[in-house]
């Protein structure tokens, strides 16, 4: 039974679902930051998923990644699996420029994060839920 | 053409190669910390491999994590393709302890490297070539 890390709860947005994974919008507006959660329960690395879903997952991961790099025209985009602090598996996929106000530095823990306005965040989310619209992707 | 960066060679040691990736060690005693990378020119992004060959790096990527989780008894396996420094493709798998030096934190850019000396890199290497040792690795 999967239910989403109380964390990432609090500080992410649903975009919507992917046959693995549930994405979701990190609520920092600093970076346009996307998060995949694969919705099985008790598994904090990838290789604990079964052999399927590690390739699944890739999929999505690669979809997500040229999916933003694109629209977001990124310099970089940073993908990781850290989860020292939030155990459930969960995949970042992180829109970097030679411009941010971390760059090069990685991104976790540098900044507090920024909140999206309430009218920026919905329009974020239509955009991105429009973005990820695909036979395999269920907006939410 | 496959030539490994320039800095990458300066900061690691070469372990094997897999059917995709090179397997390099981190010459950083802190912490067990190996990359991948896919023997591929031109390549910054997961998602820009074929298809083919991202699968086939989930599937060297995994095989790494679980044993290194494993051999060294690790809390968390960070796995991290970022690349805003060195843009050929490379992901970490670090090995992450609770009481490590930086715990909970990413270790990128957080303590300056520790060479390992001479004797426990050569034990260390000839340790990690044994560990990987299977039909599809070829230790260098």
């Amino acid at each position: 039974m999967f239910n989403l890390h109380a964390q990432l709860a609090k500080d992410c947005e649903t975009i919507g679902d992917y046959p693995l994974c549930r994405l979701l919008l990190m609520n920092d507006r600093q970076f346009p930051w996307l998060i995949l959660v694969p919705r099985k329960a008790q598994i904090s690395e990838v290789y604990q998923l079964s052999v399927e879903d590690q390739q699944q997952l890739q999929r999505e991961s690669c979809k997500v990644s040229a999916a933003i790099a694109e629209h977001f025209n990124a310099d970089k985009i940073n993908v990781a699996a850290l989860g020292n602090v939030v155990p459930q598996l969960h995949i970042h996929h992180i829109v970097r420029y030679k411009h941010d106000p971390v760059w090069p530095k990685p991104v976790w823990g540098m900044l507090p994060s920024v909140a999206y306005e309430e009218d920026e965040r919905k329009k974020c989310l239509a955009e991105l839920r429009l973005l990820f619209s695909a036979e395999d992707f269920s907006p939410l």
